[in-house]
């Protein structure tokens, strides 16, 4: 894709995965304080103890759970997290399974391991994305070892109903399925506040692994800075696989993700705020156009409208970035039958964001209408 | 081992693989800077450009070469460098080999993979650890794909000879062997400066690929950065998996790494002279002792004396520990074959260091003397 342009001041950039917020400064001053005070040195790499901890309190206050911190682990990066989940559950010969559209970097993890890989997508039904769990289910083989799936869905804005992830974690429990769980987006959401999580209905030894990170709610994309809650069973595995994998996250970073923790709650509503006034304009600009499919996200901050008769999807974001310098990620990268589709980004200021939707809409009516 | 006596005081810590200064200041403040100016956002995957060239730079400077930028890639920390080269080269029914005496992660690096593995141990030869290239070349099977070599090593302190290197990088030309060299101590040396580099002896698509990192040199352990040397033709691989590994390092530790490069050479020569006194003491007091064989270290920060008589280095790590209060690192865990040695770590304040020292070969002498 136009790489070269991905700095460019003129194209409004609706393909990135991140907001234009900087991390906040009172989260800022906790990593330049640990660099002043020189803690430079190689830390546990599971993860500092206080910032296990902080994740532990933070989960259990968000979700009236009781999590053993034991079973907290950061490793770098939540996409670290997921590689690492990946790797331990699948090899040559296995078979994975990702719920799409998804991101596609989970796709380049699966096919690292060597497994065989299927996916299951979301359907837009009624202009609303629905997973049907009786296909998942379907899609199971003898050798299935991992379900991979992402909810609040980047980039679908899809959410996974209560009821649905306790079937889902079943099906995973009786066939003896790893379930990974990516829940980054678990703050960014609109109509409730977090998003259920996998961990509300699993107990210590479920198959499942969670994994979040601080990118999403509290703007810490650069930090590189993740966790996984993994069965406990795994404790050890984990410990053995974060320390030879990266050898931990950067030492510094580590006390923004406690104060993130524990004095962001303000931010992250902030942040919601933002979005949700971005979904609201995604809906009224795209929602009810004739030639425009789209669902009102629950959570993340895309949409991921199909354009009735567009059937290439990166022809479709090179030719508007050429005539109306609006920058859209392409449907196809999202895994299979989504060449009809364009993901827009709309964590961006609002105005830019208004402007960059009016060109997508004329252009998709010169094109199509 | 005794985890629990990690943070204890009372003990003479010998056993880790980081001095005791932290980062210098002027190095932290340009991530401090970065923080304060909001860059904490995404980054390139591969890393900053402004860093990939200040290492192609550094890197050109100090070995006379002519380094092809796009062969470089900042994928975290080295570690993380190691484990991808090795997920590049290894797989189920392959065979790698280990350079040994070696730091145990890489061993957990090669089993992640699923190959098989060998050992090819160095020889402790009238008190200087060698490696017999012979050994190394009858070690290789129809299916290996990769051997791993850590020069100057971590816990022996061999450096190996240019003439070694370019035969080695030979051996792997011919047979199609990917060579992960592990460079991260080429500035931790004391009678030469740099250590001689792979790069050095090989162009762009030999099947060689160079792991270094600012931890060692510039007392960066912490940061969790380092940087990988590969060949030409797998610079898209290496965007692609670094992106999907841990989409890169942190964003605002990059600029401290160039900080480092462009004004660090005076502290990496202060901590030369600071581990080549910690050397002289370690040789003072453990080289021609009667139970002691011990190598004078070229490179790194260790001594991997063996004592003789020594059957069990876990058993004896930890009696020295408890009878004691001197931590070494037993020699099992450094690969087969090293149940006679304990590492010592030298990168310690000086007083200390001889204190310990003086323990640990009243202790050898109380117990096999």
């Amino acid at each position: 894709m136009a790489f070269s342009r991905f700095d460019d001041p003129a194209v409004i950039p609706l393909w990135f995965g991140e907001g234009d917020l900087p991390t906040p400064s009172f989260i800022c001053a906790a990593a330049t304080e640990a660099l002043d005070e020189g803690r430079t040195f190689y830390v546990h790499t599971r993860g500092h103890p206080a910032l296990r901890s902080a994740i532990k309190a933070y989960l259990d206050r968000l979700y009236g759970i009781d999590v053993d911190p034991d079973r907290i682990t950061v490793p770098g990066s939540a996409m670290l997290g997921v590689l690492i989940a990946a790797q331990i559950a699948l090899g040559e010969g296995d078979h994975g399974i990702i719920v799409s559209p998804a991101w596609p970097n989970i796709d380049a993890v699966f096919r690292v391991t060597g497994c065989g890989l299927s996916h299951v997508r979301q359907r837009l039904d009624n202009d609303r994305w629905r997973l049907d769990l009786g296909e998942v289910a379907a899609a199971v083989q003898a050798n299935t070892k991992a379900i991979y799936v992402n909810s609040p869905c980047n980039p679908t804005g899809w959410m996974m109903p209560p009821e649905d992830q306790q079937q889902l974690l079943n099906l995973c429990r009786e066939r003896g399925i790893l379930l990974i769980a990516d829940e980054v987006y678990h703050r960014t959401v609109f109509d409730t506040d977090p998003a259920p999580s996998f961990l509300q209905w699993a107990d210590d030894e479920d198959p499942l692994i969670v994994v979040n990170g601080f990118s999403k709610a509290w703007a810490m994309t650069g930090w590189r800075l993740g966790w996984v809650v993994a069965p406990a069973s795994l404790a050890e595995k984990w410990a053995a696989l974060s320390e030879c994998y990266n050898t931990g996250s950067t030492v510094f970073a580590q006390p923004g993700g406690i104060v993130a923790l524990e004095q962001g709650e303000g931010f992250v509503r902030q942040l919601q705020a933002q979005y949700r006034r971005g979904r609201a304009i995604v809906d009224e600009v795209l929602g009810g156009h004739s030639l425009i499919r789209h669902s009102s996200p629950a959570g993340a901050y895309y949409a991921f409208p199909e354009i009735v008769g567009l059937k290439d999807s990166y022809a479709f974001a090179m030719d508007i970035l050429a005539a109306k310098d609006v920058g859209v990620a392409p449907g196809y990268t999202f895994g299979p039958d989504n060449e009809s589709h364009v993901r827009i980004s709309f964590a961006q200021s609002h105005d830019r964001l208004e402007e960059g939707l009016n060109r997508l809409v004329a252009f998709v009516e010169s094109k199509f209408g």
